[in-house]
């Protein structure tokens, strides 16, 4: 053993160890959560209270509305606000929900929401009294007597709310929702990945919800343009496939069933009696067996027997899709384009965990024919403002030969022209590249499955283009006849002895009438040439199976 | 208020909320650790118990002998296996230190050091556990009567060590040091990101580190080249100008100084008496106020004076560079090129922490003379395997105009060559992209340190291109004139009368005086043409300050 003279025993190193608290890490590692810089860290602070407002009015089954404020309070410092009319959190639970890290009711359960991580608004917090030195105002009210305001900070070595003050207020107009008041530091833009823009895209993509913004430079309404909450998705059971030998040998631990069998039945989706049993018997294990009473060997037997028996895929109804027809309502009432198409793709799965892509199109209008198509790209609604280098939806969007589809494009680049694309990526659990959730991770289903979404909105996308071109061929074709009516109808009146203003309008009429019927004769003309494309509808079903 | 007819309470919703661990958290976000695919888990699950390793045997002044061991256990399973000869862990706390995210000695520390965050290791635990369902295997001694053999899982829930044995053993040879088993899903490569390639790299950055391999191809050894360890950082205190208004607020009350001037004195470093006062009366706070005294507006005003009065900079020592000679003389002993050149610049400082980048250069030999230069990215002397494209090293060394060094580059690219780049970034706290530790933030100031490193890396390494350049030219005009001095002397010999052997002789003698002459004349007149260049000296110096 080499050693040198000033060795420093593990007695002594080992008196520092201990336990750092989580708020800590994230006070220190804080470009983790989105504040590495003061504009991104402002956009974060909004981001955050705004998808938590939204999703709590979902779950609670209310049309959303929130009102979001920034205000300048001095140099590099600005106070935001923001209130909702969700359902309130109780009182006793108000200070933990803000306060604490990691802290939630969202992580355990399988069902789509935007928020998963308890961390999200205590990260804002966090940066919010680091930056300003002050305590954050909330008021929450469950809709009956009376409005709790509290004023709050992290204890950030122990990862503790500290509340500073918590009073009661009279509600006699029985409000009910939270509204939240923080100062940070920050730096304020209104272009690329601001604030408004990330409200817009939120609008677009929740058109269920009235948004009113009232910014240092004015006011802005994002009116509501569905009156329906999208379906609530319920929460599922883990299905066998997407759960690993460790979180097995804790279930098996954790389970109230009392044998394997209805262990294996009650606690998973998609496993009936005859699957259970199964499993059972590759596992070599009496499914009668305790579940406490399997050791080792029995529950990696039972893991591997598991993945093995053929089971339905997971349900799906733990997603809450918009729908096509959402989609372009959401997109009609911000874009100012001309046409809109959507996709709805069917769930898959992916590692036990169904997820479901949506596209939709924005084309031509005002949009500026002239650079590369804009990428909107959103994970369980929530828009996706930074790192789209790194996204799954960026790398499909620029995987897809979108010159089928009647656009231009250079090879690994996004499509050029009037072009809006919207990419919603839905499930119970989003591979987030990072804490701060702005990109998907690059798996290969999910890139695939991104890719047919975009192909499907493309081959509708392509109708439209088509039909326009050919709409336009037609009208320059019969601008030049309509010009020569008059000399024809002169030349026929010659030859044939009826009189020349009878013939101009019998001519003038057919015009009218041909060139219609030509157009939607176009459009069928489109749908066949559709089936010779190399991918037809059953080669796409053959790929996902 | 809107509200829908199913309408769930805040009551029923806040049920749900529930503290979440942070085990819970990583072992569901394991791919921010890391672990998103069982190639680069195996090379994570190396990584992190190999830089425990080393750095555990230089905390303790002790030259680090690593054995890693790597055996297929299964399909698609595989023990790892790493033991040291550092300090070892006490009893009490090795099931902590293994057993419990966030806990360690080094994260409140300002020091350059490996690890910081306290993850790394039992993140590999929670992988292991996860995918085996086995309990991991630890030994730990220090160096006194008896080992401690310790099998252990992790509390996921509760993120608590769970100790399934614990038995001591006795310890005759006075062994120290720690040994960790574990057994892991994997998939074993041996090119590009692979467990050999990461300890190649690493033994190229601590070359006073003996590592031997047994890997399922075969042993391999990396021997010690510095029988030395770098000089031991020292612990620094925070720097006025990195210490932002919320800490500030906390360490004002958490001080033991019994007033404002002793506080801003003893707390921080770089802060005389002078500077002290300076601050107070900027700040209007008496200096013999008590630091537990000042309110919100106080710490306010003097968190902006500390950021206004002139300081030094932070100290240095708390950083441990390499120095050229050992960065040579690490890419000596495992790369097989002719020419090795290395630049440590002296420390520069971000956001009040220091840091500081060494550059190292591999030239020729065997390296591939017909493709881009590889880059190889250390951070506190780890390897940085993964996530290239994301990291401030990268971006640096394409910003690069290799160009001028005598290489040949495409803009934008490495440049092309028989060329390996080395790139240390050394700092109390690396400002990693996310918690799996690969890439650096691109921050302005770092990318400016490292391209700088790079050109002042790329000056001494075009000496060397460039005279070896000179010298090829030289010796084809010599073996032209070799070849004629048969012929020469005999005209010579005709019209002299000298005897052709004796000028023969002399001719050759000539040759090989004035060769060697002209060759180090080449390199003074390369010295010349350098201070040409845009950037001299002078220029970098104003860059930097």
């Amino acid at each position: 053993m080499l050693m040198s003279n000033d060795r420093i025993t593990a007695e002594i190193l080992s008196e520092n160890l201990k336990a750092i608290s989580v708020a800590e890490f994230f006070e220190k590692n804080r470009h983790l959560l989105g504040y590495e810089n003061t504009t991104k860290a402002m956009l974060t602070v909004v981001k955050e209270l705004v998808d938590n407002s939204i999703d709590a009015c979902e779950e609670a089954g209310i049309l959303p509305n929130v009102n979001v404020s920034v205000k300048q309070s001095a140099e590099n410092k600005f106070i935001i606000k923001v209130e909702d009319n969700g359902p309130g959190i109780v009182e006793d639970k108000v200070s933990f929900a803000f306060g604490k890290l990691l802290y939630g009711s969202k992580f355990h359960r399988l069902r789509q929401s935007r928020g998963t991580q308890g961390i999200g608004v205590s990260g804002a917090i966090l940066y919010s009294q680091l930056t300003s030195g002050k305590p954050i105002k909330i008021s929450s009210s469950v809709g009956k007597k009376f409005i709790t305001n509290i004023a709050l900070m992290i204890d950030v070595t122990k990862n503790e709310p500290h509340v500073i003050s918590s009073k009661r207020e009279k509600n006699p107009e029985k409000w009910h929702g939270i509204k939240v008041e923080m100062e940070i530091e920050g730096r304020y833009i209104e272009k690329g990945q601001s604030i408004p823009e990330y409200l817009k895209e939120t609008a677009i993509m929740n058109p269920y919800t009235r948004i009113v913004y009232h910014g240092p430079n004015g006011n802005v309404i994002f009116p509501r343009a569905v009156h329906k909450l999208p379906k609530r998705p319920k929460e599922i059971k883990p299905h066998p496939y997407g759960v690993e030998l460790g979180i097995l040998r804790r279930m098996v631990k954790a389970t109230k069933a009392k044998n394997i069998l209805s262990f294996l039945k009650a606690d998973f989706s998609r496993v009936g009696k005859t699957s259970a049993l199964q499993m059972c018997k590759l596992a070599k294990i009496n499914p009668k067996r305790k579940p406490r009473s399997l050791d080792h060997n029995d529950v990696t037997r039972l893991h591997k027997a598991m993945q093995t028996v053929k089971l339905v895929s997971p349900p799906t109804n733990c997603l809450s899709q918009l729908g096509e027809e959402t989609i372009v309502k959401g997109l009609e009432k911000e874009i100012k384009a001309e046409n809109f198409v959507a996709i709805t793709r069917s769930p898959a799965v992916y590692r036990g965990h169904p997820f479901a892509v949506e596209v939709g199109i924005a084309y031509g209008g005002e949009l500026n024919p002239n650079k590369t198509a804009d990428l909107l790209r959103f994970a369980n609604k929530v828009p996706l403002m930074y790192h789209q280098g790194d996204c799954a939806i960026t790398q499909a969007a620029k995987e897809v030969d979108w010159r089928r589809y009647g656009l231009q494009q250079s090879s690994g680049s996004f499509p050029n022209g009037p072009l809006i694309i919207l990419v919603h990526f839905a499930s119970v659990w989003v591979p987030f590249t990072s804490e701060g959730k702005q990109a998907i991770a690059s798996y290969p289903d999910i890139i695939k499955e991104v890719k047919l979404a975009l192909q499907d909105a493309g081959r509708k996308l392509k109708k439209y283009i088509s039909g326009k071109r050919r709409r336009h061929e037609i009208q320059m074709r019969r601008n030049l006849f309509e010009r020569y009516i008059p000399e024809a109808a002169a030349a026929i009146s010659k030859i044939s002895d009826v009189h020349r203003v009878k013939i101009e309008h019998g001519l003038e009429r057919m015009l009218k009438k041909g060139g219609l019927k030509e157009v939607d004769g176009e459009v069928e003309e489109i749908e066949e040439e559709d089936l010779n494309e190399e991918e037809t509808e059953e080669n796409r079903n053959e790929e996902e199976s």
